[in-house]
């Protein structure tokens, strides 16, 4: 929702509230407050105008007052970098969804709609944002095809950017993936870097180190959400990034990187989550729970719920929040526990998170409701030549997006290879679901464990294409042709019945359901692709990574199985 | 002088240099980086283009290279908070004199020769910043005049700062020294801390404390350079405020401000001089000298060296310096010493600072040089009539801008109270020099020990009327009239004799002489005023503050004695 207008009328009710000549709108009473900056806890009220905190340690009164009953309260969370497309909802169900966790701004890069849909996808970011509760921010997609290896829904380039860039939502411009392009300085990603010099450009640099990194860090790059390791991160904090420590559904580094969060650091440090679910979010948590688990590490509070308000905050020049003062943006979360960041009422720009606050937004209309433009593919579409003797095939690594790339000795069959059961080597393909090219690119995967039947998807980064994975041909078309037919979504296929589905007709890639629906059949999928064998925990989301050609290191496309390292398509 | 133009064609020289694929513009060789994010020390070559550093932690090749011989290098130093008008040198002298003290970047407040000329002298500095080696920025002074009590030659309502607002060189509002305008909600007030909302607005709020700061703070204000006193710092730091400690040549609270300044909040911590003059700049140093006390208290040099750099940047939203690493402004303090602060060569926006640097500037021309408009005045002027038995006196605090309220039984001539060496009581008068009134203002003054004679200054916070201290009136005129001959100035009288002076044409503030000869001419004063007998090691110094009325608790202005707790000028 738009922030209360700082107009001269505003200032002298925020000043008379603050200094105790007037009632606020809303005190919080009784609350214990923690300072982000020191470590203080002052027993207090809260006074709150508008979205903005008046006063705090002092005894104030209010129009509306909540008894904190002795809580302790802390800065709202930020989440410094994540595509709300993954939690397969509408920004207004990740709102409704995510908030009650604490977090209070979430700063998101719309890529995957951006690659579906272009600018019409930013846009419809750029409209819900206005209305959500929380704080939605917006990076706006930078590298849109991640590859020309791929066909996508969408190219943007400065043009397209431009006018967007001036929006009251938008940070900057959004994790900068295409590193080869800037140490290759490639004029259209050196005409994207210049437009948002003195602005912010988020990084997007995994394992990038050393005189590479320097110069990727030359063209004005300050943040980085890719590190995987305590050693990278350390470099890159040296070399003047802030590290957002990342624990997203697939991608988990909070292992990893929690030992940087020390106290000298702790102001260069954030967090987020990328990529997750709403399963996730419902078992473990979102930014509540990486709190959680950071102090069990031993992290001191202090450092950690900075990292999650401040350092986030002043990370991306967000210098209105983080903290608990007068002055500052009123998002305050009330914890039932302070070290196990158990989080009780929230309150979201001068608003207490209750019901009625979501059932007053204005709903933007969803877009791309007919983006899935596939046609109907038959078994026998998905053949792979046996060119040698050793086939290429992806090793999926559970629980991450980079892969092995492996050689196995498969059957072969009218000089086709074949899928291999008892070497857990399945089929693999990718339908191109935007222009009817009528491309396919077909492969093999290792690591599914699936002894029957066909998983698919529309969630296929970053092209979302249609990609599948299957133990037969048949269920693969089964599964495919259901993705079609919902117009986009998830589909589990055994023999020729559909076994379990969730729809996401919004650009292929969220759908119009609530969060609660959403999760539901996100579990009956997770049982139906346990039935046909699958030992991934999160096959979906380990499905909807394969055809990344940005992360190392054999990923599959509509165009065909790509080698990352070698940077181009195998050819078989 | 002006940035580097960051487009596509200079990033990809920065991106290839740093990368190692290029040459730099230059590299910094063997030097020991000091970084202020984790307190590490890494022996690196720094390579540099255009006025950014593209490349640490490897070695490069540079048209122009520097021997660095082992040194450590830290972040070109930031002064948050300054006024250098009380270099009593244009800002072409001051940036010839302190940027071989590490200052690379100079947060100024054109606020005394705002008092004088209004906008012409706030963009005076503006164009002048455009040119010096140093980054010159400038908050826009917000309070011009200080109080309706006083004549000032200009006034500056929210008009005057609109069309200044948006001058590259431009970071905010300057120090907003009218609290209690702000809490008064007074509408000029509110309508300049809308137009700043969501920009910078630097605070000033000496003692304010409790919920009177809350209201202040509503208002959006969020560094403070006032606080005297370690609980006032605290308690303004817990509220959200950047604390800049100063360290001028009269105010001095470094050594009641230094232990704040530990490894949790040393990101919210910088430095300031607030005013400073040539003497001490030769004597002591400037923000070298502060560092070098800080670290010799026992600050860790992490926590001094941070503040003077990257939690100064950030404070002032300044992201793109305060750090050394690849896509930072190459602001480059190469140090001779570590801990003692010994500063060595200076990289200032990439450029070696050097003779040659200085001689290209363009010079801007000096403006207001017939700005002190007073007729001459008579011994006869100074009268001040014995209202009661006993007077109200100013008494002076060596090393304060803060005075006493004295009362003391004086002697009386014809109705008029007099002189009285022997209790220390001198006369002090402000003669009114902006538009021809003719106001005197008149008083008593204690602790400045002279015995005979005056010394008269054009520079009198922050009206800067002429201010003269004396033993007896005669001599009293001759200084004031010396002043007024010199269209500006300092001058020490003795009976009918000017004993020494410094003339300062522009706006009556600022030599045209070079910083060096100034110096010699204060050299002169001092020796000069001992001669009368003042005790005080600054007199010019406490002579420039006896007229500002905000500072409790008693002041004088060319209307009068001013009683700065009840804010109202006495009757006499």
């Amino acid at each position: 929702m738009k922030a209360t207008p700082a107009d001269a009328a505003f200032l002298a009710r925020a000043i008379a509230a603050g200094a105790g000549d007037e009632a606020a709108d809303l005190v919080v009473r009784n609350a214990r407050l923690f300072s982000v900056i020191d470590g203080s806890t002052i027993e207090t009220d809260i006074a709150v105008v508008g979205d903005r905190i008046v006063g705090v340690q002092g005894e104030y009164e209010g129009a509306r007052e909540i008894d904190a009953q002795g809580r302790v309260v802390v800065p709202g969370f930020i989440d410094t970098h994540l595509h709300v497309e993954s939690s397969l909802v509408t920004p207004f169900e990740f709102d409704r969804c995510v908030l009650p966790h604490g977090v209070t701004t979430a700063i998101c890069d719309p890529h995957e709609i951006a690659n579906v849909l272009g600018s019409e996808g930013i846009r419809y970011f750029l409209d819900s944002s206005l209305e959500t509760v929380m704080d939605l921010r917006v990076n706006l997609s930078s590298c849109v095809p991640a590859t020309a290896f791929e066909t996508s829904g969408a190219c943007l380039e400065i043009e397209d950017l431009l006018p967007l860039r001036d929006h009251e939502k938008v940070i900057g411009l959004a994790e900068f993936m295409n590193f080869p392009g800037v140490l290759m300085r490639d004029p259209k990603v050196l005409a994207k870097l210049e437009a948002f010099q003195g602005g912010h450009i988020d990084g997007h640099a995994p394992l990038l180190s050393g005189m590479a990194l320097n110069g990727y860090l030359a063209a004005g790059i300050r943040t980085d959400h890719e590190a995987t390791t305590a050693e990278e991160a350390l470099e890159k904090l040296s070399k003047g990034m802030n590290i957002l420590i990342r624990e997203g559904s697939v991608s988990k580094d909070l292992d990893a990187l929690a030992p940087i969060l020390q106290p000298d650091v702790s102001a260069f440090v954030a967090l987020c989550t990328d990529d997750r679910n709403p399963l996730d979010i419902a078992e473990e948590g979102h930014l509540d729970s990486m709190i959680r688990r950071l102090i069990a590490k031993g992290i001191r509070p202090l450092d950690a719920y900075r990292a999650a308000s401040w350092s986030a905050a002043n990370a991306f020049g967000l210098k209105d929040r983080g903290h608990l003062a007068p002055g500052w943006r009123a998002d305050i979360v009330l914890l039932d526990d302070f070290e196990d960041c158990r989080v009780g009422p929230v309150i979201s720009g001068g608003r207490l998170v209750e019901p009625e606050v979501f059932k007053a937004r204005r709903i933007v209309s969803p877009v791309g409701l007919d983006s899935v433009k596939a046609s109907k593919v038959q078994a026998g579409a998905f053949q792979v030549p046996a060119a040698s003797a050793q086939i290429d095939v992806i090793g999926v690594v559970p629980g991450r997006i980079i892969t092995e790339h492996l050689k196995r000795h498969l059957p072969v069959a009218d000089g086709k290879a074949q899928i291999d059961l008892d070497q857990d080597v399945l089929k693999v393909a990718v339908v191109e679901r935007h222009k009817q090219t009528g491309n396919i690119g077909c492969g093999f995967v290792s690591g599914f464990g699936m002894k029957t039947g066909a998983i698919a998807s529309s969630v296929g980064h970053d092209s979302h294409n249609i990609c599948v994975v299957g133990a037969d041909e048949e269920a693969m078309a089964i599964a495919v042709n259901r993705v079609i037919d919902m117009k986009g979504g998830f589909a589990v296929a055994d023999g020729d019945e559909v076994k379990a589905e969730l729809p996401l007709p919004l650009a292929g890639l969220m759908s119009l359901e609530s969060f609660e629906d959403v999760r539901e059949k996100l579990e009956e999928l997770r049982v139906a692709a346990k039935g046909l064998g699958c030992v991934l925990p999160e096959p979906f989301l380990q499905v909807a990574f394969l055809p990344l050609p940005v992360i190392p290191h054999l990923k599959i496309t509509d165009l065909g199985v790509f080698d990352v390292n070698r940077f181009e398509l195998l050819s078989q």
